[in-house]
């Protein structure tokens, strides 16, 4: 399993023993599909309202959601986790198993998560539809082109960039300044020779020479808008209002100042409607959009989310990252904007996990150590703590593992009961929904419970940039100072001159630690926050906080991922995982 | 109209003046279409056997197609046309219009044409979907991503590439020289400022410094392989044996030498599956694979084609730019390829075209000039008489305009006959199927004449590469001389001592003249063809014999057709036509 970022999200089907029947491929292949029509109907989604992408895939139209836009929400669970660490922790997993409990506890439930990128797929071994007994289907699909949304997405970036550099070409009358171009190219792909290059070379008729580079698809801010617009005005209005560069008075030039706007909605419109797919237990979930947690705010877009509320009664959907960036982002920006009322939260942690961050080596993470689970709970609980302050009830849920003790388990149980919360320890990745029935069986009563939850964003969008960045840093990262680089300093003055002061900041930061040392494992507090950079995602909303390096356009390992796939002679996909 | 290389192919919807309903793209959504099931259900292709997209396309199963692998082929009817001019000649209208004609008359006919590329959709003003009452729908959706085809193969093409690139990053054990690294980039995209570009830049962490550049997805060997394979083994076997740059010791390393082809299929083995779609008049279509026609073969691919073979009785197909290039290739590269054995030819011609041929100025197309006409006719004699040199029975296909006078219409028909050729006078771009049923008569009795095909390609494989430039260009082109550069002829040695030289040759020449000057219009001889520059597709399996330049990255205009799309209140695209 990877995340977007191409980081191990879960080392669940990696880590543990007990493989039943095999890889998370073999156990995909070997799950009974129903026809997405029917798991459409049992949202009660009728079959014109569905555009099918073979048997097993389909896409909601656009006028059927226009349809059920009046209608109640339901309830709206988010998955988060502890801070993530080389053991895993499960996230998508947890979302697909809890979404499988609650339907099996005949609670009427979909689930909301990410689309893979086919970047990381084919450098680490792994896609991202979840694993074990815990999985969408059809993997394969999901996991290479899918509906074609990224390739969408790419195409819609792309356009933009050549149409920027086309209208330098031809006479430049917006006087853009090719030493100011904010705008690069993307490619679903990890490709690091493409991180810095230089561009329009050859002479007079090859464009006007640069420096560009290209980020990874899901680094766009047109995934971001995707992810955060409301419907299809909102979207076209957001893409206009990208700045793409600057003139040389320094003045923005935004998207629509090239009328590039409405061509990239022509080619994002069939990509926007949500995609349907079912669970290896024939629920539905929807798989939309797929930012990154980092430059972007890490969920999968408001359009599948709010779909899902209306058309059932619980929705389980994830955040990227650790709940110190994913649930943050989750909270203050996609619930904020797209007024989400989230009613519960699940914070997923693993006795491995828990482990590391109690000091224990990769390497040891197999050995029974109650005490290094104990002295790493510190991280756990700082989370709950954290979580707390958006007043949404929590339960922790703790994906097991063949390796784990009882004692072990128990050693988190107590922690978590000590801090007032409840964790449940699950087995849905070895067995499916029995193995998460608990925890969905008090998810449902937390989210039913009305009055418990009481959901607020952590700061109010009239604070200063900088005053929104130290809110977040001291009460959610514990730290003790916040330093901005000079260079951060004058582009929160000149943003925040140009109007962009009230938006909401997207913290970008490593999702190893609480601090921006991602050597610093556990709970750490005191420590100093560098902010480098800002950048301004304007389309988005939001200010990008740039603690430390971000890596953008990620590189394939030495041995990628790709070097072993192939087609068999029976024509399926071989190590594709 | 645009064909892959964003020329103009057919004037016909912009010139004609009886626009009876408007644009194409109204009257393709005043269509009545049927479920996509019914259409294949017309070829007995069961619903099983199709992959819905959406409700009007569908992609026909691999184990289907090897299923039917065995059956009788039926006839095969080539479309090609004059030499090119700005006036246009509208080889897909005939293709459709010709196909509709032969349904008409209970001939069980499939079509198969070439998918458009976005990039000249969004550059010049126009799709690739026929036009008027002879197109092939749903118009929008074939037009943009349509089944992600050319996604997926930009997506393999560029795959390789980062790996190629991770290669010499990590070590480079196969010591590829970045010198001589003979695999650029692709996007499906008209981007003039990544012609040329530096990549790899800002030190040892991003790569290996390096000149790259990228094409648009059409030029890509990928796409000729995967329009030229004849099933999954032969593309796997083909996309291995691409060169894709040389060591340090000018030996060529292969995409094999560094694992790529495996991933390479599994990106592409949707994708490969032939798209079926429907004419206006509910006719079958397949639209699949659409190569350039200058460094490709320019023809859509052997697996729709075989596919409509065994499917149909009859198939019409078609051949990118003029008969010089499109139909020679057509005939020496895929049908000889692939074993396929076309029963009849199409010459399309057009009064405005041939005007142009005669020496008459664009703006002055509209008045009548009979003899003009008479005197343009040449460059369709021409093309008649190569296209006899390859066996296979013949008639020409006039695409009428509004403009047209009788006299001139009349003064073709009689030029024809003075050659033995019969030629029909076509209005299915006002008419549809009734203004084709009278051609569709003769082509339907000339393929059905066994006895009159006796199709042989021009050249044997034997010669040597430069025999066999030498043989096209006195045969087909009619040149005094053939000059080969120093390049050219070094290149050429070289290939051979590779083992190359009795691949076929892929000539790319300009295709507005049977000379390699753009200029010389009507039947020019005598002249002397300049080799510039040879290149291998070893994967695709010709070398591209480049006379004069040829453009791989289209740039957009000064206006773009971009600026002025947006989806409409209703959700409907406008203004992509």
């Amino acid at each position: 399993m990877l995340n977007p970022e191409g980081k191990p999200e879960s080392a669940a089907e990696t880590a543990a023993p007990a493989k039943k029947h095999g890889s998370d491929l073999e156990i995909a292949r070997a799950a009974h599909l129903r026809p997405i029509r029917d798991v459409a109907a049992r949202l009660d989604v009728p079959e014109e309202a569905l555009y099918p992408f073979g048997h097993h895939i389909g896409k909601i139209e656009d006028w059927y959601l226009q349809q059920i836009e009046d209608r109640p929400d339901g309830k709206l669970i988010l998955v988060t986790a502890i801070t993530p660490t080389p053991a895993g922790e499960g996230k998508t997993t947890m979302t697909i198993g809890l979404g499988d409990g609650l339907n099996r506890i005949g609670a009427r439930t979909a689930m909301c998560i990410r689309e893979p990128s086919l970047g990381p797929c084919f450098g680490m071994k792994g896609g991202a539809a979840g694993g074990g007994y815990a999985q969408v289907v059809p993997m394969e699909t999901i996991n290479l082109h899918f509906t074609g949304d990224f390739h969408a997405i790419t195409a819609a970036h792309n356009l933009l960039a050549a149409m920027l550099d086309n209208h330098m070409h031809w006479g430049n009358a917006q006087d853009i300044d090719p030493r100011r171009v904010a705008w690069r190219r993307v490619l679903d792909m990890n490709d690091r020779a493409l991180r810095r290059m230089v561009i329009g070379l050859g002479g007079p008729t090859e464009g006007v020479p640069r420096e560009d580079g290209f980020d990874i698809t899901v680094a766009s801010e047109v995934m971001a808008i995707f992810c955060l617009a409301k419907n299809f005005d909102d979207l076209h209005e957001r893409l206009g209002a990208m700045v793409i560069g600057y003139r040389r008075d320094k003045s923005p030039v935004y998207a629509r100042d090239i009328e590039a706007p409405g061509a990239m909605s022509v080619l994002l419109q069939q990509a926007f409607n949500p995609n349907l797919v079912q669970t290896l237990e024939n629920n539905p979930a929807f798989v939309h959009g797929g930012p990154f947690a980092n430059i972007a705010h890490g969920c999968n877009t408001v359009r599948a989310t709010r779909a899902a509320l209306k058309l059932s009664d619980y929705v389980v959907t994830e955040a990227g990252f650790g709940a110190d960036l994913g649930a943050e982002k989750f909270f203050d920006i996609k619930c904020r904007k797209a007024g989400l009322n989230p009613s519960a939260a699940v914070v997923v942690a693993t006795v491995r996990a828990l482990k590391m961050h109690g000091g224990v080596d990769k390497a040891d993470l197999g050995k029974p150590n109650v005490e290094a689970v104990r002295a790493g709970a510190v991280n756990l609980g700082r989370h709950i703590e954290n979580l707390r302050k958006f007043g949404v009830p929590l339960v922790v849920g703790i994906n097991r593992f063949g390796t784990d003790t009882e004692e072990e388990l128990q050693a988190v149980v107590d922690y978590c009961a000590a801090q007032g919360v409840e964790a449940y320890v699950c087995t849905h990745w070895a067995d499916g929904s029995a193995g998460s029935e608990a925890i969905a069986a008090r998810v449902r009563e937390l989210a039913d419970g009305e009055t418990t939850s009481r959901f607020a964003p952590l700061y109010s969008e009239e604070l200063s940039v900088e005053d929104k960045i130290r809110k977040i840093a001291s009460e959610l990262y514990r730290a003790g100072d916040v330093v901005l680089s000079d260079a951060a300093r004058a582009e929160i003055r000149r943003l925040t001159k140009l109007g962009y002061g009230n938006l909401p900041v997207c913290m970008a930061k490593t999702q190893y630690s609480f601090s921006s040392d991602p050597a610093l494992r556990g709970a750490p507090e005191g420590h100093t926050l560098e902010v480098r950079e800002v950048r301004l995602s304007a389309g988005a909303g939001f200010i990008v906080v740039v603690c430390g390096s971000i890596m953008t356009m990620p590189g394939l390992p030495k041995v990628p991922a790709a070097n072993a796939m192939y087609v068999n002679e029976n024509g399926q996909i071989e190590n594709l995982s």
